[in-house]
């Protein structure tokens, strides 16, 4: 990022005005609060384009009443470790939650909790889900669908999401393992930035809008796709396609969401899909209790024995040898913590807009 | 395939042979059938290098007393949805499919049933226990851990398994959808072939002994590693390897198994790790009721649709569009059911060994 200009905004003055440009749209006070919060998680760990960069589609969304400010989640169907919740056109940021809620507490009970979730929208971060779990000795899961941007292998047009996938783990000394990964190669965000410095991107990263593959981050912009992790057939391209393939099966298949390329978009200028299939787009969690397996002391002392035994692992030449995942997340969260967020400069001006527009102060 | 010479055999025949083999080594004949299911369910899904190929491993395993032959399956630990399963170092070919009885049992009670197992052994295509899932109208998962092969990215070492990831999602007219796939860029038996031929393999595959990427395929051997799916750090081989992790945890962690490089070998002539974290390998098997989230019906009815409209996207030039996941193993299950399994020369005279060493007959 140090190409770009950026203010250094305190995470304390994010989430504030977050919260408060939420209020202003109806949203009641602790729901605001939650989904604040949720947005703060991405800012702290490093993924931008997942926190305060978001507030102003949420706003667009809110303001254009596309987006129910006061949902009332209901569960539609449910076993003892299972259910299907609706989240009532919600704040996906509110009704992921709480369908995360819903699961961890039927964990504690039945030993494990399966949700998934139609009628909802973009719910941030999948890692912050996972890292809730955490809080309560659990192993989360959390998966959802989104717009489509991620061609399957083989086509030439965009059908998924980039689908993510968390999931994490607790260690005793060690910080936890915590996987949060969308089930495309790159991250649009990668492309936008080659796109701002007019630098190539790497192949195996996108198609252009034949579905020939490209170097050229404007063909993905002009109708091109992104490509499942893998990237090509050779490489496990399908591998990819079949995970992306799966989140949607779980999070909106299951649900009565809308699925592959009918989900709905997450932004005004995209467009609406012809058909509908379902109920907004969808979610799924799990989490499971660990001593509904194994002790739960020897499970985070193997974690910990994992993580320093794979930290030892010998380095690949000009490494310093392998991460954990959640490594560079948490590292960030240390510093940002400290020394504030770095919002670039389009952001910024995004922020001023939307105080300007409902008069709640940003600086 | 067709560069090497192969026989023709009927898959009953394949059955019965491996059958007798196992009762000749004390397997009761129930588990005997059971594992026999197991390797013809691969042989006739066209995924080769785990049906009657491995017999002979199990063989010698069996002949040196390294695998029990009757194995009393244990639950050590259980909730309304959750366990915990010893597979007294039996064949895992025999505890993975108990194992996977227990989960599907529980989720026809509690909605969900997930079995982490340890002490167990290779238990064959892990495509093999979703399949039976879907017999019982349920959504089946399936993983394991194996011996090292997979460098984590930025690692210069094995340190983890192929570990697979299978699920299978019930179509209504349409057939399932059915994923199973490992969690590195390519299988070690493509690089087999390929060092066969003399022939150069794709970069993205493997790693020389010193941590290079490598397009030789004697690298590999000589004491190189598999690269997770994603393969670099650019297209997102760190995905391929927190899934891989993720595997581990949930087969072996949980279960208490040896995970990472402590999973012992499947084959005699591989060393046996220095350090013991656990007991024998691990598997994670899954099971859900649909109906514990959606009417049975409207969901298979929405995988119809999924199916057909993935089906129809723009196909990508030189392609005939995508295949949905289990395309390729349908079609050879039925080309082979009729027309036999063609078994390369190799494997038919480890088994012709077999023959000669048992007295029991093969042709």
């Amino acid at each position: 990022m140090n190409e770009v200009e950026v203010k250094v905004c305190p995470i304390e003055a994010l989430r504030e005005f977050c919260t408060r440009v939420l209020i202003y749209f109806g949203v009641p006070k602790d729901d605001a609060r939650q989904a604040a919060e949720v947005l703060a998680t991405a800012d702290l760990r490093g993924i931008d384009s997942h926190g305060v960069a978001r507030l102003h589609t949420y706003f667009d969304m809110l303001r254009e009443g596309r987006i129910n400010p006061k949902p009332e989640v209901k569960v539609v169907r449910s076993t003892l470790s299972t259910a299907t919740v609706d989240g009532d056109n919600g704040l996906g940021l509110v009704v992921g939650p709480q369908a995360n809620r819903i699961a961890m507490d039927m964990a504690e009970k039945s030993g494990s909790g399966w949700v998934s979730v139609r009628n909802t929208n973009h719910f941030g971060i999948a890692g912050y889900y996972v890292l809730k779990a955490l809080e309560r000795d659990l192993i989360g899961w959390a998966m959802t669908n989104s717009t489509k941007l991620v061609a399957p292998l083989w086509g030439a047009e965009r059908m998924l999401g980039t689908n993510p996938i968390a999931i994490a783990f607790p260690g005793k000394e060690e910080p936890a393992i915590v996987i949060d990964m969308a089930s495309c190669a790159a991250a649009y965000g990668k492309i936008e930035m080659a796109r701002r410095r007019g630098e190539a991107i790497p192949d195996g990263w996108v198609i252009d809008s034949q579905g020939r593959e490209s170097t050229n981050p404007d063909d993905m912009v002009a109708g091109g796709a992104l490509l499942p992790l893998g990237s090509t057939r050779e490489r496990g391209g399908h591998k990819g396609y079949a995970l992306a393939i799966m989140v949607d099966m779980l999070s909106s298949v299951l649900s009565g969401a809308n699925w592959g390329p009918f989900a709905p978009p997450f932004a005004l200028r995209q467009e609406i899909p012809k058909r509908s299939v379902g109920k907004g787009i969808g979610h799924f969690f799990g989490a499971m209790r660990i001593d509904g397996f194994i002790d739960g002391d020897s499970f985070k002392n193997q974690v910990d024995d994992y993580i320093r035994v794979f930290r030892g692992t010998k380095p690949a030449p000009g490494t310093n040898g392998p991460l954990i995942p959640g490594d560079p997340e948490r590292e960030a969260e240390q510093i940002r913590r400290k020394n504030g967020v770095p919002v670039i400069l389009p952001v910024v001006e995004e922020l001023r807009d939307i105080s300007e527009k409902t008069g709640i102060p940003f600086e």
